[in-house]
């Protein structure tokens, strides 16, 4: 059979990536795929630098047109980033009749819904595996391999910057600069790392997958996001004495009022298998009505995982391409006219467990004065432990955590803790997850 | 759109959870697959137990051909069990033009190349998911999400009983035999274990992973076997001690020779994630070139994990059905006339780490006997401990980790180790294996 001809946009971390592997495993792909896959035509920005890749018969130019436009192209993928002009490039492929494959999950989260009517309307394919958790098949899964579930709850741990972290700070008991100054010497955090550790590069991932496990349209918008930097050494500290740790965690869930889509720190059970996956790993847990808690677990970045993802989209669209377009795996795993418009529920009406951590004077009375005011507002509280002052200190910490309660009522708490005289500073506040898979 | 009918063979433990998944979740699933899947017709032994199913325009029989033979249903869902008659139903099926989804183990990995090549000729889909690891969509994955890798090497836990089992008898420092006996009580083995103990049960399923993972035909019989019965409450202390776990483990491996293929009892390193899969769920780990180690977790039995397995592949044949067979997912992963002969290695041809246990006289010159013979069979030590003598005892246990040698030289210095006088009884051999991903 006539190979499919692929055409690159981009050709740094994970184009390269995306090249290496196809021309490493071309047998071994088209043993799958049952044609060949070849990479004709490759647009860079730096036609010096690209030299590397030359050979063969690759073309590299620096008109992302030559590749758009171009009739000899089956399948254009898009490994450009950023939404400007990648997202006039996705569009106008799709109007050329060319199946797109895309990493890019900053355009998926925000102009998905547009990308994908106008694929739709034009009856072609736009795959998007490696938008999430790099090569971790979690798309897939959730798309394909659950659909006999009603989706219940996703948790995961979709950002490894974050998570390296957080895994550096546990460990070796530092604190946030100074693991993010390592983290950035390493490679693991950008220059400026404000996309990866204030939630923003997860509350994108999360979008995806709340879309598709709920059939909701992407509302990216609508996401409640809190980074890791305020996290603290002994927050970490406490939780690991509570038999938890802390991750940061994507959550999007169903409930009887609308869907929960929010990314912040959280403590989960420190035996659950999710709270041991460290350092830049990524892991994804889904619970379904049918299947129960399942778990995915791998690399969610590097040139070679996020190019395991880009080239299982083209054996996936090589595979799909003749087949009749209404009866494909749909865009955003239900058919798109059967999209459900519950509500995304804002942030004061969702409902977890917290972490509490709060100075207060060492003297009679306080902790009276703080479960008072939990209980006045339905708050029953787990567990709680005060520690020694420190030599020279006049405050203890105390550390509450509390069982499942309305944000809108925990934020009333501390107000009103914060206001006790007996109280000094600000009260800290991290969610907390049991992740129970019953 | 019309429904796709759906027949049963079997309305058990299986059948009954896809009934009940269909039924509960007949809307979501519409959604995704595009069209109503309907069970019109199921097979039972005894009509009157099947009584509690009726309904919904439901027919229940009793001779199965009514669902193979019936012009009115589309796909044929074999869920009996064993080889006979389900074989026979299965090829009927296909040669009456029906799509075919099984959870039958043993009768794909024992009859999966005769059932794939009928269908192939037919242009029919068989579909397996459940027939591994029940919930986890890890076909799925493998023959889909992974379709850019070479893939190394796959190492499961895929025996639910089998890890019930060992996760007892490490928690509690309890015996097989008892730990036995309170798995019978609870439902997770059956009155006769043989088929999840000895390993048969993963060896049905490790057989399926291969062929998909490496593109080579069902070969069962060639699988090498080792169950978990003789594994002592000290082996799993002592694995402890080292920092390892003891689980049952079916690995497949491809070597410049050939592929590993076997189940038996493994040590790996307590930090791995694998290594804390407990009770009866069931995980995989797979080693890609490009996407590195990914792992799969869940339930790997029960009556709705499973039944989620069966209903993802009616969604999935769904899907397919109108798309030309040429292009749709071949059902070994790789194009049938791809598939490859690279032979299966004899067990003494296989090269992995081991754990050696022997009982020594607490006399000068056992050790430098032991460690002659090892040395002059070119294998190293990684660790050894010699226990202090019990209070009546004349012997001593000694243990042993290897580097990794062949299996036919650690069986010769197994041999020469135990002729000697002062060694006393067999040694115990247990594999090890790190399960590194890089």
């Amino acid at each position: 059979m006539k190979p499919i001809h692929v055409g690159l946009l981009g050709l740094g971390t994970v184009g390269g990536g995306a090249l290496t592997v196809l021309r490493r495993n071309r047998a071994e792909i088209a043993r799958r795929a049952g044609r060949e896959i070849v990479v004709k035509h490759a647009v860079v920005r730096s036609l010096e630098k690209a030299q590397k890749h030359a050979g063969d018969g690759l073309t590299i130019t620096n008109d992302p047109l030559d590749v758009v436009d171009n009739p000899d192209i089956d399948i254009v993928v898009e490994l450009i980033g950023g939404l400007d002009p990648a997202k006039e490039l996705v569009l106008a492929a799709i109007e050329n009749g060319k199946h797109v494959v895309t990493a890019n999950k900053a355009l998926v989260a925000l102009h998905g819904n547009e990308i994908f009517a106008a694929a739709q309307k034009r009856g072609v394919m736009v795959a998007f595996e490696a938008a999430v958790a790099g090569g971790i098949p979690i798309i897939k899964a959730l798309r394909e391999g659950l659909t006999a579930n009603r989706i219940e709850w996703i948790a995961g741990i979709i950002n490894g910057t974050s998570n390296f972290i957080l895994t550096e700070m546990r460990d070796k008991g530092a604190g946030f600069d100074a693991v993010l100054g390592e983290a950035q010497r390493l490679g693991y955090a950008e220059a400026d790392p404000t996309f990866d550790v204030e939630g923003i590069d997860a509350a994108h991932k999360l979008t995806i997958m709340s879309a598709i496990g709920f059939g909701i349209p992407m509302q990216f918008d609508k996401a409640y996001t809190e980074g890791i930097g305020a996290l603290t050494r002994e927050d970490i500290r406490y939780a690991e004495e509570l038999g938890y740790r802390i991750k940061l965690l994507g959550i999007t869930r169903r409930t009887a009022n609308g869907i929960e889509l929010r990314v912040h720190p959280t403590l989960i059970p420190a035996r659950r298998l999710i709270a041991n996956v460290d350092g830049v790993m990524n892991a994804i847990l889904v619970k379904g009505d049918a299947v129960g808690a399942t778990l995915y677990y791998g690399a969610g970045a590097g040139a070679e995982p996020t190019a395991s993802a880009v080239v299982a989209d083209l054996v996936d669209v090589t595979r799909m391409h003749t087949a009749d377009p209404g009866n494909r795996v749909p865009h955003l795993a239900f058919q798109p006219d059967a999209l459900s418009s519950e509500p995304i529920l804002p942030m004061s009406e969702v409902r977890t467990a917290y972490y509490l951590r709060l100075k207060a004077f060492d003297k009679p009375g306080v902790l009276a004065d703080v479960t008072r005011i939990l209980a006045d507002l339905d708050i029953s509280i787990d567990a709680m432990i005060q520690k020694e002052p420190q030599a020279a200190e006049e405050q203890v910490d105390v550390i509450m955590l509390t069982h499942v309660t309305l944000e809108k009522h925990i934020d009333a708490a501390i107000r009103r803790i914060e206001a006790l005289s007996s109280v000094s500073g600000a009260v800290t506040r991290i969610r907390l997850e049991e992740l129970n898979s019953h």
